[in-house]
C-alpha cells in the first residue's frame, strides 16, 4: 500500500512553529507528499473530540492515505506510539484511544508498536513526537515502507470509552458529543436508530425544549427556529435554521438529548 | 480547460472535520490534486463576506483553476446547484449569489446547474453538498471533464445587490463592507474615483473623524495616526497605522463612509 | 538549488483574501509548487513573534525550501525587500529583523535587495508586497532562477535585538519569549545552559512560583502541577501537566525567569 497523501489532526494550534515543523518533518524524508490538514483545532489535549473528528474525515480519503493524529497529553510518557494497517489506510500516532473511533468499521490488517529509530529524526525532543516520530514515520510509510519495520506487532490498541446512546422501547436517551462552528448539536444517537422510527411522530428533546418530526435540512424550518435532522455524520443533529443552536438554548457536550415516538 | 488547482472558500471553520472531509472527497477523485484553501473563515452563512473575499482573492490564480465556493446557508433546499465556466476559471457551488461579484469581470462561457449524479457521491447527506456534489464535481472538472456533462445549461446565476457608493458632484457617499484581521476598513468607494480627484483637497469622513487627503501606505503617517489609502483590492481603505482603525473608531461593516474635496 | 517547497510565515490572518491571494500569486508563476503555512496568524506586525516562529519551524524542512516571511508594518516604506540566500535554504521578505533569528546559525551566501521589477507582479499595490513582490520572486526562485539576477548584493540585513539571558554564577536570569497554544511558557534560556548545572538541585522561578528539578516530559509532575522542561525548541520551558501554565500563573510574553542551583 503506497500513497502520497498525509493527513493531519492535532490539537498544535495554528499560531505555533509545531505543525509546521511537523510538515517540514514529513517533507524532509518525502518532498513530494500532499500533507492534508484536517484540523490542529483540536481543544488542547482533548483526545475524545481529536477521536471524533478524525472519526468524521478519515473515510473521505482515497485508499492509502496516511493519517497522522497527535493528541498527545501523554507524550514522552508510557502510552506507546503506534501505527494502525487497515485494509484502506494506515494511521499512526500515540495509542491512547485517539484512532479507536476511526478504526471501529475498518478492517484492522497489524498494529505495530513504533520502535524502530531507524525511522525516526536523530534528535529527538521527549515533548515533540509528532515532529520527531510520527511525522517521518508516516512519511516513510508514504514512500511505501512496510509497516512491519517500524517495531514488533501488538494485539490491541487503547480503546475510548464513549457512553452509547440507550434505546428502551419507544425512547432514545443519548447526548451531545460535539458542536461545530455553526453551533450545531451533534449527537451520539444514531440516525438508523431514528430511521427506525415513525418521523412524524418523533419528539426530541433537549435543555426543556421540544422538536417536533425529523427534517431533512436546515431550511425545512422558518429562520431562527430549531429543527432536528440527520446530519452529515449520519447522526442526530439539533440546528437553528441560520443561528447557532448552541447559543439559542444554551447547550454543549454532554447536554442529555431523548427522542421518544409520541403516541397518539 | 485543464487544470490541476482547487481552491476552496467555505463558511466550514477549521476545527471541524468538514474541511477535512471536503478535501478527502476531492483527492479520492484527484489524489494528484492541488487543494489551496482561500478561506474557511467566512462567517456562518455570510454569502456577502463569503463573496468579497472571492472576489478578492479569485483572479490571483492561474487559468483553468477551479474555484469551490461553499457558504450555503440553503443546503439541501430550492437553489441550485452549479458551475459557471468563465474564459479563465470554473467557479462551483451554490447559486446564492456567492459568485456574482467574481464573475462580474471575467467573461462567462457556460453555466450548467449541476444535476448528473453520475459525479456525485453516492450516499450523499442533504446537508453537506460541499463534501458530497461540489467537491467530486470540482475534482471531475480538474481532470478534464467538459462542463457540459455535468447538466443542464442555464441563463443566469442569481446576483447578490450589493450598494454601490454614490456619487454627486464633489461627493462620494459609501460605506465599509469589510474589516480585514489588522482592523483595516475596506470601503465600497474604488480606488479609480478617487484617483479622478485632487489627491491633496480630499477629506475622508467616517464616524467623526475627518482624515485630509488620500496616502500610499500606512507608513505615511505617523503611528497610532488614521489614513486613508487605496488599498491592495482597488478600494478605499481606512487605516491606522501599527493600529486598528476598526477598535481606534469603533466602525465596522457598514458604517458610512463619505469623501469630498474641500474648497480653497 | 530549486526546490518545489515554498513556506509562509505571515500575519495575514486566515479569514481575508490575503493568504489565498499570495498562495494564487506564487502558483501562477509556478503551478507545481508546494506552497505549505507555517503561520498566518503572527499578531499583526509583531516581528518578534514572527521571527521566533519562522526560527523554530525553518530547519525541518528539505534543503533547497524557499521560505517566504510577511510581517510588514513598514510595506512600501524605507525597508528593503530582500532575498537571503543560505547553504540550505532561501528566505524572502521585507528587512525588519524577521529572518535574523533564522540565519543566525545558517551559513549566509548572499544577500540580494530584491529590485529586478521583471520579476515582480506587473500591477502591484504599495501596501501587499507579499502578494506582488515576495510570492513571485519565491516562485521563480523555487523554479530554480538564480538569486543573482534578483537584484544587487548587499552587506548586511536588519538584526532585532533580543535581550539574551543573563548568567551570573550559579544565576540564570532569563524571560518569557513566547506562549504556545497549549499555554506553555517558552523561555529565552538555552537547554545548554540548564543541561550544564545539576538538574537536581536546579530551582527555576517564575512570577514567585517555585518548581524543583528539570523534567524530562510534561507527564513527569501531576495533573494541574507546574513542571520545567527543556522544551522542543531547546529553550527551558514551563508548563502545567495537562493544563496551561499561562493561565495558572498568570504569566505572559516578558515574564522574568531565573534560574539557580539550590546550596546545600
Amino acid at each position: 500500500m503506497k500513497a502520497n497523501i498525509i493527513t493531519l489532526t492535532t490539537d498544535f494550534g495554528l499560531k505555533d512553529p509545531y505543525q509546521g515543523a511537523m510538515k517540514g518533518s514529513i517533507l524532509s524524508v518525502n518532498p513530494s507528499a500532499s500533507v492534508i490538514d484536517i484540523t490542529h483545532l483540536v481543544p488542547p489535549g482533548n483526545i475524545i473530540e481529536g477521536s471524533l473528528v478524525l472519526k468524521d474525515a478519515f473515510s473521505y480519503f482515497p485508499e492509502g492515505t496516511v493519517h497522522v493524529g497527535v493528541v498527545d497529553p501523554g507524550v514522552g510518557g508510557q502510552r506507546r506510539p503506534v501505527l494502525i494497517e487497515t485494509e484502506r489506510y494506515i494511521f499512526v500516532g500515540p495509542d491512547n484511544g485517539l484512532f479507536s473511533g476511526a478504526v471501529e468499521k475498518e478492517k484492522v490488517l497489524r498494529i505495530i508498536h513504533l520502535t524502530n529509530m531507524a525511522f525516526f529524526r536523530k534528535d529527538r525532543s521527549p515533548t515533540f513526537h509528532g515532529r520527531d516520530i510520527f511525522a517521518p514515520v508516516a512519511a516513510h510509510l508514504s514512500l511505501g515502507a512496510d509497516p512491519g519495520e517500524f517495531g514488533e506487532q501488538i494485539e490491541r490498541i487503547e480503546e475510548l470509552y464513549a457512553t452509547p446512546a440507550l434505546r428502551v422501547e419507544g425512547l432514545i436517551t443519548g447526548s451531545v458529543i460535539f458542536v461545530d462552528s455553526f453551533g450545531n448539536l451533534i449527537t451520539n444517537i444514531s440516525g438508523d436508530d431514528i430511521r427506525s422510527l415513525d418521523d412524524r411522530a418523533i419528539e426530541v428533546t433537549v435543555r426543556g425544549q421540544h422538536i417536533k418530526g425529523v427534517d431533512k435540512t436546515y431550511g425545512d424550518v422558518r429562520k431562527g427556529l430549531l429543527v432536528a435532522l440527520i446530519g452529515s455524520s449520519g447522526r442526530l443533529e439539533i440546528a437553528v435554521n441560520s443561528g447557532s443552536a448552541s447559543e439559542t438554548i444554551g447547550a454543549s457536550v454532554g447536554e442529555r438529548v431523548t427522542v421518544r415516538v409520541k403516541e397518539g
